[in-house]
């Protein structure tokens, strides 16, 4: 059965320091599409290959880190059923009228044990994805892919506390599988899981930290490891500060570069990663493989990834 | 959520005119992995990077061509919930016990319009992808993969009549997606449908054939181009006879080479291809563009493509 | 030693029907730099990382072909020393003077035994990559590379009579080696002769025609595979007519695609290939296996390769 | 004209502290293929597509570092020619007699002014690629290219004291171009030069030391970036000590990665960079752009890629 219920990570909403720099960083370097500006200001960009209005939105303050992501559901009604799950699984749920976030049907808002806001909604305008739906061919015109040449949103990794109970309403109440888990090799306490609702790896993942409502970072999908290569040029010529990479994960098995927005908060464009069904085994890795399970093309555990997070 | 339902095509049985060479081919030059010969003398083999115990079953016999093909199910309930709507449809659905078909549970089966014979499971024994569930590591030992650098069994074409009616049973009874259809541009009747029951463009895909069962190709998964162009040295080098490639297909953007085993069945390798969602619009290709839907890197209409087909 | 003598193919001199077309061919299309109209109409071209004014020169004419190809020397003190050697070959020189063609020093001019117009220069105006000399970088600005991202002109193969003694003098005369000849399995004729003056596998090639002075194509560098693929991607999305490929050369094992301008000219973008040095051995491929010495991924003779040709 | 005088990089004479370690990381995991075993324990290697015997040499000893590095030259009538111009640069010059060296000619032995010692050859035993020489196809057998899929050797850094000189012997003697340079941004002193014998950006380097005869690393070409990725994973995997990478090169553009030997050796493989001639002018980076030059898609000055040598 294709897929239903959660369907896909379908927006972010990221803080930044500085509206000028972050469309400068977001559109003009990454190539993301800058879609609109709201009343308030908010800046919205969705990338080439997407179908749907937006996937992100930014919003200047004065502190970085995300405001909320948002799932996007097969339909209203799945709405409706997760709605009473939801708080059956002990969270309060708010509800938000169609038309209060642009472009986008009525929602549902929720804050995860992990102290990060989370919504659901079924329905976000289409504008397509430039190829059209009659003989659409499959290259868009020259300047449509452009900058780091990413395809989709992909996911994002949150940190937080309670990490095991906000995975449990992704699993319990949302369906997804643990594709999955990073273990302290002592105790066996849950240090990140990952968690899918599709056949990526994860669509959603999350980090144990001592605070609750962090922000590690949004990822973004390129198609092919040259793509990789191709933007990890890119932001070496921008001197857009890099975290790591690129290298390959040990867990998903995506090739990647983490890098900075100008207001610090984390970036991931990737590619790769094997194929995940429900049947696949849950893959655990423990801290005694700390460095193969992040980065494993040399093994190295890196402080500054596990613990600089905005938000 | 996570895919329920149908969750992938999990195993073609494909008649050969002569094992020894299909074993060469399937085994020795695209690189799969032979697990095991029943009884009978069937040749199972499997692809690195599956967990379950194989995905394709050769059978020496005097006519090439497929005998069925499996989907693998999320559960044993699914069976039970699919047996009745299936028969509502209008199918005859035998059952078949466990242990019938090697290292598998029930069986589900049942003759398409198209009149293909399909079936259904929930088990089959997992073997693992060889980097086993803990601390798993990226790549498997030298020699895992090999030859064609297969992943996974991904998805079959099949030749046949009422291309529509079999489309209708997957998606209204098994909840498939139509991804992308080929129409006639002048009466608009139904070519080739393509179906998806995950992220994948395709799942499972029918073309129009005057006559029933036929087997058009199967198709198996490379990670990157790269390995497509690995592939296509392989074949040249294995004087392995060419249909087409290395090319990109209009329907689904996939990088594709069509080759032919020794008995003549049609196989294909090919990576990439956009991500479907269930919102995904169903994209429409006509006759008018029937060189780039098919091949669109030179547009050509290939009859063979089009008329050769085993089985 | 670093190259001295004869350095590299700098320019070639195509005739083309219509200029607009042309233009749109190599400039948008192919993404070629168009840096010079001169008083004649003639359009001047350059790939983004060479340094000299321009490597193409168009005009416009009845018929197609090839005017003239012109290979740069290392210096004046070559051209005086390369002109007697080649009026001992038995070959007529013409001098033209520093300025007749634009941004270029003065040049020797003579007729191949094969029935091409050659010319040999020491001087052309430099205007660099548009990377600097000073802390160059990797990348140049988006924009710069674009199209086909073709990085250089890189070598043509010509059609004609007496081939045998064209290879000869660039064996005798100008030092070059003749890494790699396709000959007659019965007779042993050379069909083609391919001759480097680099460790590239060929900077010039010459195929057995019945009519001298022909035009086989001009072919571009690409950095990758992976732009061989988005080249090939382009040239079906602007429905240019295909003549081979993607397929991979038996001849160089470079990755390689055969196109045709507007005009019938036939183009040529690849990347790869084996190293070639002097110590090389010259490798022979014969009629026998004609199909995967020229198309080693499926083999196929290709009538129209080896028998259209303009000019 | 083809190259002549010094061709390339031929052999690279490495000290290890324990050759079976030495064996497991140049053969089985790097997959360079030993050749031969001589009297006094050392053990020889050759890449795959090379036609020569050997490229590296491994002598069990007391301290890690290199010994010698070899260029093969054009015929024997060069080394002839050079040996007087050597010793009029300064340099005292040692004959050793065919057959000194296992499978070679007679060589010339010189120190540089960096303290590294270096021969010149002109004969070594040619075994081929394994493709053979008539109708060679493009892919050897499988097993052949296998490891980190290397093609060739390719190039030295050296690092030592008066590199200025050696890098003058190189350019008024050898006939090299210097291609990149690093220069300290204050005094304009020569930090890393880098020089050329053919269109390869570099065929050997020199980076300022404290002390003589050190060796920075020798590098070994790969066929793609693919392989690069592919190396860095088999690196990930075997838990060989990563210096950098993978990243890109400021100087040369190439796609790199650096790694240790058992012995702490330094190796790279690469793959990339641009196409050099004698008349592309040479690039000058300073110390106010290290870290760009260096690794160009993160920037960051690395100390230990500075100073560990051995040696």
């Amino acid at each position: 059965m294709a897929l239903r219920g959660l369907l896909r990570l379908g927006e972010v909403a990221v803080r930044v320091l500085d509206m000028g720099e972050a469309r400068e960083h977001y559109g003009k370097r990454m190539g993301l599409h800058e879609v609109m500006t709201d009343a308030a200001g908010q800046v919205y960009f969705k990338a080439w290959d997407e179908h749907d209005h937006h996937c992100l939105v930014l919003r200047e303050a004065d502190s970085s880190g995300m405001d909320y992501f948002a799932f996007k559901v097969f339909d209203d009604a799945t709405l409706d059923e997760l709605e009473p799950k939801i708080r059956a699984f002990g969270l309060q749920v708010e509800r938000i009228a169609a038309g209060v976030y642009p472009k986008s049907g009525r929602r549902l808002q929720f804050m995860l044990p992990s102290g990060h806001l989370m919504q659901l909604y079924a329905h976000k305008e289409q504008i397509g994805n430039s190829l059209g739906v009659r003989n659409p061919g499959v290259l868009p015109d020259e300047g449509v892919i452009r900058g780091f040449r990413i395809n989709r949103l992909d996911h994002a990794l949150l940190g937080g506390v309670n990490i095991d109970e906000s995975a449990r309403l992704f699993r319990e109440v949302f369906g997804f599988d643990l594709s999955e888990r990073l273990i302290d090799a002592e105790g066996g306490q849950s240090l990140a899981l990952f968690l899918s609702c599709s056949t990526k790896p994860h669509d959603i993942a999350f980090v144990l930290q001592p605070t609750p409502g962090r922000f590690h970072h949004v990822s973004f999908l390129l198609e092919s490891e040259s793509d990789v290569i191709h933007a990890a040029d890119l932001i070496g010529k921008y001197r857009i500060p890099v975290d790591v990479g690129p290298n390959r994960h040990g867990v998903t098995r995506g090739m990647t570069i983490y890098f900075f927005d100008p207001s610090g908060n984390r970036n991931e464009v990737f590619s790769g990663g094997y194929v995940h069904y429900p049947d696949t085994p849950t893959l655990t890795w423990d801290t005694t493989e700390l460095g193969h399970a992040t980065f494993a093309q040399d093994n190295v555990v890196r402080e500054s990834f596990l613990t600089v997070l905005t938000g």
